[in-house]
């Protein structure tokens, strides 16, 4: 499978490849590959490069097994990857070649999720008032999900049915996919937008009058709390202060009612380099020995610190206004909601 | 006059010397010396270097005059500049080398910043309990100041106490200030604390059982309206929706009775490269160049694209718990006690 590197953007764009179901884990740990949705379908592609490695037929043997697993443990807040590899394990593989049935299967996962968006985009469109100003954070574009977004894929939508849209982009540290993947998004599809610190968010919303603010997810439990990027939470009590609406835009993968709650959502903290050295991702080794000979470290804190890098914040359920998914809108209660849409 | 280089820790401790008021002025634009008491302690040493400069002697000559308005220029949000070259044009001049008595004046005012800093942590222990969680937003400690800290004054003052605090400190982007100064100043006191991006503090605030925020301000209209660094008012609504008080430490030479309110405030938006590209500060000029031939540039957004970059945002007055400042404890009706206190 080949995919473009989202740690280079905005600065290059490198694609790798790679038959190996381990490059693939690597890549999604290192967020070269990076967003629920698409996480969800590099996990199915990377299922069925274990199953051919393997030469799996008719089950899943215990190797294919321990595979499996490993892709499991590659991210754990977002549900997509879990959601997607108990799907594959859901189906019928007696007297057939394993890999052939979950490349179709991860074909099948990559449609879906494209379509989904592309659904989320137009019940979105609805929320959407004409020359709105919306406020998102981090990444949910293209490159997130299966190719169009979620929601970014509503602003796209809007875009493309005339409603002209001005977006504040927050730049999402530490690893800024705001500044480095919304932004480059945005600009490739020729829409308004104007990129802020994230503790400009407030301010911004009075200044440019925000109408919305809509977000992704990397969890759904099934009471409406929300696990997705760190400052999503402070996104939504700014939201309520303003008393601007707060969405999620997320496809139905993201869901999981096995977790009651915010509270059942495991929250990944990343390595603590990640807040405190700042990535210029030179394209090539020599390049980044140089640099390191130089010193140039991008160190922007002392050495031997504490640091709190949580990937994700909880948003809790009563924060959201509403959820825009492939299904359609989910408004409150959502215990009930939630559970009649995607249950 | 000499300085640290505030612009290269914690990388380098450079420090640069000038008997050129212009150069200070570069300076103070620049950041090279930031934190609002101590560019109002610059902005009189700066006048006093124009006033030998141009030989002034017994009236503020034209000249002069001239000079003082460049300093006036320099930033415009934080209200010491202005307030202290008013105070320096209060002066009785007659007969006088004006150098001598700027001079004079400006050690007056720099002994008086660093006992008010020492006041301020005083009063401000009264509202840290033992075993503190404190969290604070860019940077306001000795550096910042006359040598002693304002939010950080306090901080430091129930650390000297015995009082156990445990600090939480947002690293502030765009220019990390947060990361940069204040980790630098805790690390070097050996105060406990953990650095966190900002969109994280709604997190921290109920994972750590946040006791108190407490931060500094740049300028403190009539009302109690306050400009502090882009991301205070986004604490401020935490702090509202976590009923967590959240308190500002500023000397009296920080508050503006002329501005009403907020809206008097000027904000000063800055170049929009703080936001797009990280600075390295590569500590010589040839490293820097070798970098710039790797492309090394450390963009971390796409080219030409929209920025809003305000340096600053106001916390409505409604949401502080009080000020500390070398004068007590100010507290609701704010109109009242700001008057009574500084008026």
């Amino acid at each position: 499978m080949t995919i473009i590197d989202q740690t280079r953007l905005p600065l290059e764009e490198k694609f790798l490849s790679s038959k190996n179901y381990r490059d693939v884990c690597e890549w999604i740990k290192s967020l070269r590959i990076r967003g629920a949705p698409a996480i969800g379908i590099a996990a199915a592609y990377a299922a069925a490069l274990a199953a051919f490695e393997f030469g799996s037929k008719g089950k899943i043997d215990p190797r294919l097994d321990g595979a499996l697993g490993e892709i499991h443990q590659t991210r754990p807040t977002a549900v997509n990857i879990r959601n997607i590899l108990a799907r594959l394990r859901k189906l019928d593989l007696s007297g057939k070649v394993v890999g052939d049935v979950f490349l179709g299967e991860a074909h099948k996962i990559l449609a879906e999720e494209v379509d989904s968006c592309r659904k989320i985009g137009r019940f979105g469109l609805e929320l959407v008032p004409d020359e709105a100003v919306i406020l998102t954070h981090c990444h949910t574009g293209g490159l997130a999900t299966g190719g169009y977004g979620t929601a970014l894929g509503i602003i796209r939508a809007a875009h493309e049915a005339g409603k002209r849209v001005m977006v504040i982009a927050d730049e999402t540290r530490p690893l800024l996919q705001g500044a480095r993947l919304t932004a480059y998004e945005l600009q490739k599809l020729g829409i308004d937008f104007k990129l802020i610190v994230d503790g400009a968010s407030g301010i911004a919303m009075k200044k440019f009058k925000v109408d919305l603010v809509v977000v992704g997810a990397d969890r759904i439990a099934a009471n409406g709390d929300t696990a997705n990027k760190i400052g999503t939470y402070n996104l939504s009590v700014l939201c309520k202060e303003h008393k601007i609406p707060f969405y999620i835009a997320a496809p139905s993968s993201s869901f999981d009612l096995a977790a009651k709650s915010g509270e059942d959502i495991p929250i990944e903290e990343r390595n603590p380099d990640e807040v405190t050295h700042f990535r210029v991702a030179p394209s090539a080794p020599w390049r980044k020995f140089i640099m390191t000979l130089m010193g140039a470290n991008c160190r922007s804190a002392p050495e031997n610190i504490s640091v709190y890098a949580p990937a994700f914040d909880v948003t809790p359920a009563d924060n959201i206004a509403a959820f825009i998914t492939e299904r359609g809108i989910i408004r409150k209660p959502y215990l009930a909601s939630i559970a009649k849409a995607v249950g």
